[in-house]
């Protein structure tokens, strides 16, 4: 008999849920606007709302139990959101909230839901051991291992954008000085973008741009480097050089059997793979006769999240 | 009933076996000396008759199993070793050699065998989520998760000591640049070391060295750091740095309940300790509301082992 689980994916403006099959297909979508930034109270009720209209929605199937993916820092084993940087919220009893809806609750950050599910039913389907880099305006990050999530004492591990890749190098948002985050971000492929040009002003990304910094966005130094532009080609070319130091590091601590990128920077697809495979490749990843890690771009886009959050509770 | 198992410890000069309990106590020791640098002949042949001898020794106790910890580079999966600078061997099957004696057998890195080691029967003892970072002439690690060993892909993950703290730092043994092995082992404090005192003519670590950069070895700059010298101070301030960015990483990445100092260096003991945690306290380990994550200094010492390797099989 087929299994159903419900998958919530919660943002500073909506909460998306869904009901998910147990082979990872999506059979119900609902998603609600909130305005709960700041408000714990408003962010209870309207995540109660979500689950409940799913529920009575579905009355025919039978749901196994709730996973939420959360943006923020968790506690993972005692259910509660200890803050939220996006939300504006802090120590949500999450889990203990929802204990009169009668189902196996059970709560992650958002790119570990996502990094579950991608290995579940997206890019990293068929292996065991993943590792996922959400590349957006911070970068985030995921372990399965035995195809199991990975959290940490509390949940409070794999913090893979804040582990430093250079003492030397610029803050990141931690406090700390050169984590990955400050180099591999989309905010940090922004200001490597802002330097260049502010450095070369020749460079095709000032017409890209109109002529103002301000209008220069993530894909600037991407589309010029496509056509040629040699200072936004070393633009890519170091970002590439950033993130393939992180991608090694996690080659050598965890040998996963596959990495995932994901985040908006992986929409450039087979071009951004392309480069970083060839400069790991070239780095043989540091040590050698060892198992190959297979690179790949997330697959599950969009639905990653609530479909990550209900492989929590399959 | 009591549990009787056997760990073996190999090295470049000697094969150290011992028959452990249980609980971890050493209750038959036996080590022979080995010629078997270069050829793995006489490696299978010296480790056969050592495994054979403290089984024959001990006939009247039942032998649950076998475990071997290993320098260099393994296959735990297939049981092999792939290669080892130390040995100069490589591609030896273990496991296989051994199928006559009729036991379970289990092969694991050195590292990781005193990861495993310290945790059950050494100073991580109560926790189930530590890591080890050994501290010699190279960095070694290990983690272990929920109580058991995390080893990666074929056994060829936790190279603890060959994730990049500074891309733009010294070379290290690997061919990379800037692993925390070229910062934090003690060759690389030894470089920083002489580096200092060739800088710095007036330093007491001279007068230590009987004025011969020969005579430095990784005692130098503590000791005299200890005796208030300032350059020696410097010296290992900065070692102390280094070591807690690595240790640091480790925090945000794997956030486990406690990380055990081991190698050489550790036995600078409190002394080592109290620096690292100032340091890591100041930074409050990258991420507020996060646990504390102990720091302990290993305690098993020559005997984690063949203790850890023990530990593999129970």
């Amino acid at each position: 008999m087929e299994k159903y689980y419900i998958g919530i994916d919660i943002g500073g403006m909506s909460l998306k849920g869904a009901i998910i099959t147990s082979n990872g297909n999506i059979l119900a979508k609902e998603t609600i606007t909130t305005n709960c930034i700041g408000n714990k109270d408003v962010f209870i009720s309207d995540l109660r709302r979500l689950i409940l209209n799913l529920v009575n929605k579905n009355k025919d199937l039978k749901i196994e139990g709730i996973g939420i993916g959360l943006p923020g820092l968790i506690n993972s084993t005692l259910g509660i959101l200890n803050y939220s940087p996006n939300l504006k919220i802090e120590d949500v009893n999450i889990v203990s909230s929802l204990l009169d809806i009668n189902k196996n609750v059970k709560i992650t950050n958002d790119a570990n839901a996502a990094t579950l599910g991608e290995t579940k039913f997206g890019a990293g389907k068929g292996y065991n051991d993943t590792i996922m880099l959400t590349l957006g305006t911070g970068v985030g990050g995921g372990v399965v291992i035995n195809g199991k999530l990975f959290e940490g004492n509390e949940g409070k591990g794999t913090e893979l954008g804040h582990a430093i890749i250079n003492f030397n190098g610029p803050k990141c948002g931690c406090g700390m000085n050169g984590c990955l985050e400050a180099y591999a971000s989309a905010s940090a492929l922004l200001k490597q973008t802002k330097e260049a040009m502010l450095n070369n002003k020749d460079t095709m990304m000032w017409e890209y741009a109109n002529n103002s910094i301000d209008n220069v966005n993530g894909l600037t130094s991407f589309e010029c480097a496509k056509k040629g532009d040699k200072v936004a080609t070393e633009v890519i070319l170091n970002y590439v050089h950033y993130l393939s130091i992180g991608i090694l590091n996690y080659c050598n601590i965890f040998r996963p059997e596959c990495i995932i990128i994901g985040g908006g920077i992986s929409n450039q697809g087979d071009y951004l793979l392309d480069l970083v495979k060839k400069e790991i490749k070239e780095a043989n990843y540091g040590m050698k006769n060892s198992p190959v890690v297979e690179l790949k771009i997330a697959s599950l886009k969009n639905d990653a999240g609530v479909i990550g959050a209900a492989s929590l509770v399959m």
